[in-house]
């Protein structure tokens, strides 16, 4: 059996949506992370699908190809995996983990077959028969000031986790290669020799301050082309500061 | 000095943004994550301030103490560290970091000062001269299909990172305070007067330059007292070049 791609076997699944624009937003959301399988419940009793396209932006194919469904139990049938977010607290709390530590579990099973993320209403959450379809729960990270998300803030919340983890994502590449110490120790040298010509400093405090200026150049890596930078301000200091001592020979 | 609770320390700065449900899900997002210091630059120009009180929900309370600026240098004046939401490619790419990676140093940071994290208008982000207060950058992972996040669900991505991160949290390390944004852009700011005064620069590759030297000069925290060397030094070659320029009025 040939893996398939995970992201594309990731249904979001809006059990009874009430607010076009939450669903337009999720739509985006989705597509921002990679994910294109939209399931909705019931989308006819409340939705204003003008608003939905609206918030959905470039993301419109997603509202159009949607699987629309009566039941939570239909939307997810074909689903091996089915994960259910949840705020409350109490029973389902003690299965619960949050969307960063079901992510692998989810992609790997995604592979496989289709996995299904269960949301629920705005106003309510998903109710216990609902519930009850879904093999694990996860729970959003919150503070108890204020546990609800906005819905398409939670799906946000679960793909961006998913995109993350999953293959797709290669994280950022590291900054630029970092000169090499000779390069750098020229570069030291220079500055050192052009802050005695344009008078910034005299031998006695010389070294405490060229510890501070390489303090300051040392906080993360200079790349080759940093150095050239700082290399072609200290030479153009310098000949500045030569070509006064010309004209002032006494200056400093 | 005591440590304080770094997510009340951390500042979300909207520049120019247009749509008030935006900015009302940005409150209840913020809330939702333990986030409270919401500043607003240029507000009034577009926004539908009842559309944002809709959207806030039970956190009204952070619209309604929500700072307002007239430019993001105010708004993030008395910041330490300054992170900058981009979805650039290219020359910014190379420094720019997931809100995960940053996360730890955004949090260590903000025990001991403001943190502003920055997000540019909707329709296109933050312009060059809000990003060149920055001195880190967060670029949030998305496909290349669809990168552009909606506002307020870039903001919920980055604080729930931040609010995972701080549950975590233990442990202050050894960090020396960093210097006020408003005391670095002066350091920039004597630093651009000088390259041009020594004929280091012309106007043509002005900014190129100074990002280069932002960059250079981001990598870490900056201290005042680090600043008042790169400033001295700035000084130095300053007054170097105008005696110069007494003696030949017409050298560059």
């Amino acid at each position: 059996m040939t893996a398939l791609s995970p992201l594309s076997q990731l249904r979001i699944v809006l059990v009874t949506p009430l607010y076009g624009g939450n669903i337009g937003s999720v739509c985006r959301a989705m597509m921002n992370m990679g994910l294109s399988d939209l399931a909705i419940v019931d989308g006819d009793r409340a939705v204003d699908w003008e608003e939905a396209h609206k918030m959905a932006l470039h993301a419109k194919v997603l509202l159009e190809k949607a699987g629309h469904f009566s039941s939570a139990a239909e939307a997810v049938a074909d689903c091996g995996l089915v994960a259910a977010t949840s705020a409350r607290t109490g029973f389902y709390r003690l299965q619960a983990k949050t969307p960063d530590a079901w992510a692998p579990t989810l992609l790997r099973q995604a592979t496989r077959q289709p996995v299904a993320i269960m949301f629920g209403p705005e106003d309510k959450g998903l109710s216990n028969s609902d519930l009850a379809l879904a093999t694990q729960l996860i729970e959003i990270p919150s503070t108890d000031a204020y546990k609800s998300l906005n819905l398409a803030q939670a799906v946000m919340v679960c793909c961006y986790e998913l995109y993350k983890h999953s293959e797709v994502f290669e994280g950022m590449e590291e900054v630029s290669p970092q000169a090499p110490s000779a390069l750098r120790e020229r570069m030291f040298a220079m500055w050192e020799d052009t802050l005695y010509r344009i008078g910034f400093m005299k031998e006695d405090k010389a070294f405490h301050m060229m510890m501070g200026l390489r303090r300051i150049l040392s906080r993360g890596p200079l790349s080759e082309d940093d150095i050239k930078i700082l290399m072609g301000i200290a030479q153009q200091s310098k000949w500045v500061a030569d070509r006064l001592r010309q004209r002032e020979p006494d200056l400093f």
